[in-house]
């Protein structure tokens, strides 16, 4: 019952729903050659995939989900097509796990019912064809009403889009408080959305481009009054000074921030406004539930202060609908974020999403004007930046086709790292290549 | 027999031995009290040290070595004058470790000449009086015909200069070739020097402002045909090209390097020239010998690309003279220099050297004209970040009298981190801080 | 409407709900003073943590939730007390972040109704009294039917039972397969559970004292062909047997196990059987849901050899009723975990619950017959190691009330680390110290 | 002049100077072919390698250096001999760089004379055939007198054994003070040695096994009253007792060590004595001098605690002679020697040593009755065990013929790691493997 009504709902979601769902008499066969969106319920969670199928004669051959061998569902599916049903085995690799039936009665040209076990497990299975929107681009202003601490597949989205639709919003600060310093969610870096963007899949690209991210009011806070330990040597100690005024101005028309009341030492501190997006992600693999704080390959709180107007980012779908949140802006940030804050603030953001199918990299990557750019985020900052230089060696054989060596020549010769943040449960260190460089290179095709 | 002559030796380098250095009888009692440099000889090394003395009538008390705990001799002396000697006992802590004597009978106002027992070895002892050059500054053309592979005490250095002076000289390349790419030294970042600073004693800093850091031949070369393994993730495997073309031409007139005979993919490649020293450092502590490629806190191998015209550097001294060493020179340079090479080549170097008694830092840090900036050397990425800003922590607190939440509202809102290189057998990490922003805070004094 | 149905559900899985709920008319006042468990429900979550109560005329003061400042809830709550209500306003250290409401017409001495709004999102709240089980321990023969793949609160518990009670269970394999090789559920450290302890509530410490922990069948697998990334140098390379026999013979009989078609080189290799539980742990805190295969502070996947028969294990609770899951038995597992498995099998496994009240360290820890062991799960091994040490250190203090120095002189002389497994997402190493040391110290009180 | 005298001191280490030295004349011509030991001095420095030559007609080919990509004399002889000379052309890979010419005048069938050009730099040649000893091993009482803080190629041996000799000696305490507590040297470390093993060269396997190693006195020291900073998470704090005391009682009968004058916490605490010497190793390669408390490549101060009576160690020789020293005992030390000291205290030892021509590891190795162990010192835990476990690898390559799958499955199942030390420059990870566990493995030939 529970998971009749959750693939009704990941139905309305996909806006998938067809008014002939549940016509299926008198008609030409259903062809069931092609690409579907696949959704797997069962007792205990949920799954989407992609599935491709081709039918010989009566035999049914497939793939579901992306053949990345990291991805959770790399399945075959061979099986016969009978008048009334498909029959398919599942095998993961060499190894049996279960079958899929769908009920060919009930099909039709969008939409595939069916039931099965995978894993000993009772599944039931909606496979729908790839939405197509047929619309013009369209600009949705969302306020959003309520807030999330968590990047996860379970929240209700608080708004749907198709790729090529622009929203304007604004994000709280990490406090959870809004442009008129009003409490409007839970503290931690509380999270504006999640945005469902109709056929996103996962395996696919979620593509969000930053037109404008702006400050909306004059007070930002960083809240700490010392260092992370992590910044510092083994056994260094501080003092910290008790009270500490932990408010900024946000000058906006000069473009510089200033501490509220400042010491005698820092009476004269003013530093350059650099308003940035410190969280920014999607829906986490595997049904996990992460901190808006957490950061990984989802994205998340990567605290980079390249994410900011005019950047375009690029993540890996790992759920339907992708389920884009963000949140946590600074005014500005120093590099590393060593206390553990940027200048907290909300923000006003407006952003363009886009769907490229397929063709995901496991890691975020982004570009701007001048450079491109690619996350790594690991255990440490030397696995962090292995990370990155490896997920920039990847994207420039796949981009240009070089050769190892070629490749080892050119980031040799010309890489720049920068050091987003030290302080979140994993630090990301991000490897930067010149687009005057890359404009050297010949793409390929 | 053997120490007479070390001492000799010391005393020549030094520039300390004065006319009237053995006439003693008939004048006034010499006085003790005051800074002196000393030098212990013994069968198996030898080491060098500040000492001050204070004679309150027959009663003298003093001094000797550096107070940072981390130093080596931080010895306390307390003991007696007679007609003929000066005898004292010292201390480590509070436990005896020995004794001094100073023979007065050969003694004058710039020499005493003594010796004892120190950790139950027999050493002998000379004191100097500091140097004072009341010369004006010179400029040298230093052309070396020997190299040296380390940064260590026991060599000879090749040149000799006051505080003050410029010298003016070249580097060989990573390969010991010259700029007629004749070999010149052993390879292994061949290098020039050391370059004994008059007067510079363990403790002290050691100041070079590299006046002109520039090119000297038309080729440079990155022998690597791939990537380190520690820029890429655990198990990632490169291709590698068998004979991969090495060789980059330099381009000084529209100031570019190119690979000399390009593969097809890279045939477009140009990058700009941005001449660097790469290993440049002092005589490590404790009669260390550390290889050229090496990297720790007395600089060494930092490949880091400021460190060129216009950039001062600020060593701690460990040896008496400091004995500078340069080579590694790089046409430009990736961060990371993730190959493990730049584009390696010889250069001309013209620097003025200078010294700051005392105050001394443990690790090197240098300025130019936009930043003032703080090296961090230690095991991994995360200890090496922690260094730095640990090391800047410590100059702010210094300069500016800053409190630890001071420097954490400043560090954490401005501070920039450079990753300079991951490969020489430490990581080194750059963090920077704008002089823009230091304007705004007021120096102590 | 959701919400009640929540609270609901809350209190039925507390036990709480008892007869006299709702008779509250002519009764005596009820009393507030005193500690509650306090379920706090929300439009995107909920939270639960222990209210102190205490009321002076009518003014009431209290606290909600631990006082460790790393905990969710640290809230202070001021009010009066009025004939029908009780209002509170609540602050967060300085800062009054909402206000809650109880409903004193419904209450009684075991329950009060409330709402209120906190960090501006609507919130209803339910008060209950700490259970008190006064039945007998009991056994339960649990034969779960339904597995997860995640430590979260949001599965619904297979078992509930009381402080005391016994478990008799078994776990799957690390792919789903149970002991008749029968797959039960998705691949993937597939966990039994979550069992729920009634009672206990964020900052208590769960109690898993494990009575058996044994082999169900004679077959293990191994499935990786080649050793982890991580085990090996950057750029180490090799070359994996492809169809790589990955099945092992568990000789329960003889206690060993072996290669269940060895090569010639490994033709007469056995090695001793030593069954343990791979991944056991609590729902993390925060509403977080983490994979079976994920490690942290909430336990999860350890892959420590020790937890096995005759070891107690302890974890900090940071949900109500704990939620504890277990899975990915190993026939014996080499230090490390370093190709990523063990001897993968199913098992059979009794374990006694018990609770303390509070008393949570941050980490897990655990005691067997001859040692006290602290896990340390951090980001890469030097971490894990300061984890293990800081975690053991505090764990002395508090235990022997030893100073500082006093701790490093033990620890120095007699410590002992495990290197668990490198290959989850974060390392574990295991601090040990000997209970024939602890012996020789005097327990506080 | 000086090479001169170099080269003679070389050959009289060696033990080579035979009677007909200087006799060549009327004599058969003298063969090449076959190994030589080949010594270079230069103007700032010396090096010692293996050279095989072989003659074909007056055609010469050889090569000098082990072949091993990462030592430093790798090199390719070609030329051809006159009735006078023997010259030669040398290549590094396919590059030229420099010259030697034999003077067959002077040679003999134990030793060319010769001088050359290599890199640029002048250099005198001498190359001697391998000593062989005829002698029955002989057992030296060494009563050192002069004691070293570093290991390095520069020190004078104190004494010089063959292959099968065994040495009876003792060490000072990590302060310089022997066993009646009498500085006989300066502190840190300090270290019995270098001991020149005639025969060994660059490329061979130093083979120490320690027969005995015991306590010579009843009193040790730990002097901090603290733990190291790398030992507790970033940020913790300790309050450490000024004065505290650090001494410790050695009661060699009952076999276990109480701190002299115990707070009343740990009246009751005795440890169990477990002698071990904490620093061993040889010369360094490329002439550095390192620390004695620096640990490396070359052994050095390792502080493993089963470096101990009947554990057999192996060293990859970098010099001539190898240059074996030894120091810093410890009366007992727990895992990672987390204060940054032991028990520190004097020893006696007894020790043979041996020598495999060839074989060397690029690491130390060892083993006792009941493990064989390899360690592993790189920057970081992490770094540590990957060096461990990639060392055991090649080992078991090596020594059994396994293949890659083999070896991962072998060592998931069976590794265990040591957490040595993590104080001293770099940390080192034990990596141990049963030799039960070896007994099931076929050794190759």
């Amino acid at each position: 019952m529970r998971a009749a009504v959750r693939i009704l709902l990941a139905l309305v979601l996909l806006g998938a729903v067809s008014a002939c769902a549940h016509v299926s008499d008198a008609q030409p066969a259903v062809s069931l050659d092609g690409k579907w969106n696949v959704f797997v319920t069962f007792a205990n969670g949920s799954s989407a995939a992609e599935m491709t199928l081709t039918q010989t004669g009566n035999e049914v051959e497939g793939q579901s989900g992306p053949l990345d061998e990291n991805r959770y569902f790399p399945l075959t599916l061979r099986g016969r097509r009978s008048a009334t049903y498909v029959r398919l085995a599942v095998t993961r690799g060499t190894t049996f796990v279960g079958n899929i039936t769908f009920n060919m009665e009930t099909a039709n040209s969008e939409l595939l019912e069916g039931f099965g076990e995978l894993y000993g497990v009772t599944v039931q299975v909606v496979a729908a064809r790839t939405v197509v929107n047929t619309q013009a681009p369209a600009v949705h202003d969302y306020a959003p009403t309520t807030f999330f601490l968590q990047y996860s597949a379970r929240h209700k989205p608080g708004l749907t889009v198709y790729p090529g639709d622009t929203v304007r919003t604004f994000t709280l600060d990490n406090e959870g408080r809004d442009k008129q310093l009003k409490y409007r969610g839970m503290p931690g870096n509380t999270l504006t959305g999640p945005i469902f963007v109709t056929g996103a899949m996962p395996g696919d690209t979620l593509v969000v481009k930053l037109n404008k991210v702006s400050l909306n009011r004059d007070v930002a806070h960083m809240a700490s009054s010392g260092l992370d330990g992590r910044a510092l040597l083994p056994g260094a100690t501080q003092t910290r000074t008790p009270n500490w005024n932990r408010n900024w101005v946000l000058d906006r028309e000069r473009g510089v921030a200033r501490p509220e009341t400042p010491t005698d030492n820092l009476a004269n501190l003013e530093l350059p406004l650099k308003p940035m997006i410190g969280s920014i992600g999607v829906a986490p693999m595997f049904n996990q539930a992460l901190m808006a704080g957490d950061v990984a390959f989802h994205g998340g709180n990567m605290d980079y202060d390249r994410v900011t107007t005019g950047a375009t980012l690029y993540f890996p779908v790992w759920t339907a609908g992708a389920l884009l949140s963000l949140g946590d802006g600074h005014a500005l940030q120093g590099d590393g974020e060593i206390s553990g804050q940027g200048l907290e603030t909300s923000l006003d953001v407006e952003f363009t999403v886009d769907l490229i199918k397929g063709d995901a990299l496991s890691q975020v990557w982004l570009e701007d004007a001048d450079y491109v750019m690619m996350t790594g985020i690991e255990n440490g900052l030397d696995a962090s930046l292995q990370r990155a230089t490896t997920g920039m060696s990847q994207w420039l054989k796949k981009r240009y086709g070089l050769s190892d060596s070629e490749i080892a020549l050119l980031l040799s010769a010309s890489i720049e790292y920068d050091i987003a943040e030290i302080v979140d449960p994993r630090p990301n260190i991000v490897a930067r290549i010149a687009k005057s460089t890359l404009a050297m290179l010949k793409p390929l095709n």
